[in-house]
């Protein structure tokens, strides 16, 4: 593992308590220790200050479209290339099994760990300090964004692709749920016509598994 | 209407602009200065001090329990309590059309006007203030509640009702959709054995109208 004092740098915060940092890092396949409780935190925190960002700079702007914006923004997507630039797989503590999956590339792991970061700064500074930091990781596309453009969700997007050439509308089917209520996981099934096989999504809800399934479509078919 | 600053006595706060107060009770078919990005705002105000709360409060429980504690805290049905112990509904500023149909008394209505001015007050003073003013109202919640009671959500409450009295599962159709994406209202018939009509939920996702139409479900069984 590289040394977290470079990682800090990328973050824009040092840590006061390292433990806190080296926690946010740890996956629940390393271990009991792991960042799963500093992501629920983190997650509600990242919310909130895009939400109060946007608010700000968007005074006329309507509440869907500020819904849409934050969702373009805290998204696992986004989370991910975050994730990417701060080259934050390379220090995320991961069980076996999820070493030798490549668990460290996975897409819904590293934005969990930055969520869980966001959790860990909140933690180890204040409020202020940790909306002043994420402020900083979303200069870039807080600059960029704009309402009512690319906000749309990825089904939204795979059925106005299909529908320009026009193509018949995508079909999906839940194939696969399974563990516990509220604790479920979907597989689903999106299928296109021309496509030889199904593109496949997982997600913790239909929902999202639909969604996760149209965003892979779309990887193949754009 | 009553005297505001006896709505203001009850929240425990009182505002610097008074129209910062107006503006949170006018809901958006009483005209165009209404509270639509206040409750934007205030939704992930609030989701944040109840995580802290919650993170704070149970440092032993895992992510899971304190998403459905949160789940349970921030509901509309909870925020509809809150705003009826404020009397919220004497103060809500409605359109013609949702004054004659009772809209005052709508738990979605009053459930948005509590998320307004939750965000209403973090802009009129700070996120201290409102966090301080937010854990008052939630002290006999978050005393009460306790992790994986009566979390549950209404879908899987229903459904373990009727396995316990050996009744067939619900079944649940979507009969109606309208609007366009992203602002859609979904319309779901949930049909039980043994009751003559299908009990209506209405919900912005499939999801929702379900979780609405298990709950008036459970109202009618309980």
């Amino acid at each position: 593992m590289k040394k977290l004092h470079i990682l800090e740098k990328k973050l824009g915060y040092t840590f006061k308590d390292q433990s806190m940092l080296v926690r946010a890092l740890t996956h629940r396949s390393a271990g009991a220790r792991h960042n799963e409780r500093l992501e629920f935190l983190g997650d509600s925190l990242l919310s909130m200050v895009i939400a109060d960002a946007l608010f700000h700079r968007f005074p006329r702007v309507n509440e869907g479209d500020m819904s849409r914006m934050r969702a373009t923004l805290v998204r696992e997507k986004t989370l991910a290339e975050l994730a990417r630039e701060f080259e934050l797989g390379e220090y995320l503590i991961l069980g076996p099994g999820e070493l030798k999956s490549g668990g460290f590339r996975r897409e819904s792991i590293l934005a969990d760990a930055v969520e869980a970061l966001i959790g860990a700064v909140y933690l180890d500074a204040d409020i202020e300090q940790m909306q002043a930091m994420l402020l900083a990781w979303y200069d870039k596309r807080l600059n960029a964004i704009q309402p009512g453009i690319e906000q749309k969700d990825p089904k939204t997007r795979l059925q106005e692709f299909l529908q320009g050439k026009r193509q018949p509308l995508p079909t999906y089917t839940v194939v696969n749920v399974v563990g516990e209520a509220h604790n479920q996981k979907f597989t689903v099934h999106c299928q296109i016509e021309g496509m030889p096989e199904p593109v496949v999504g997982l997600g913790t809800s239909r929902r999202k598994a639909e969604q996760s399934a149209a965003e892979h479509a779309l990887e193949v078919l754009l």
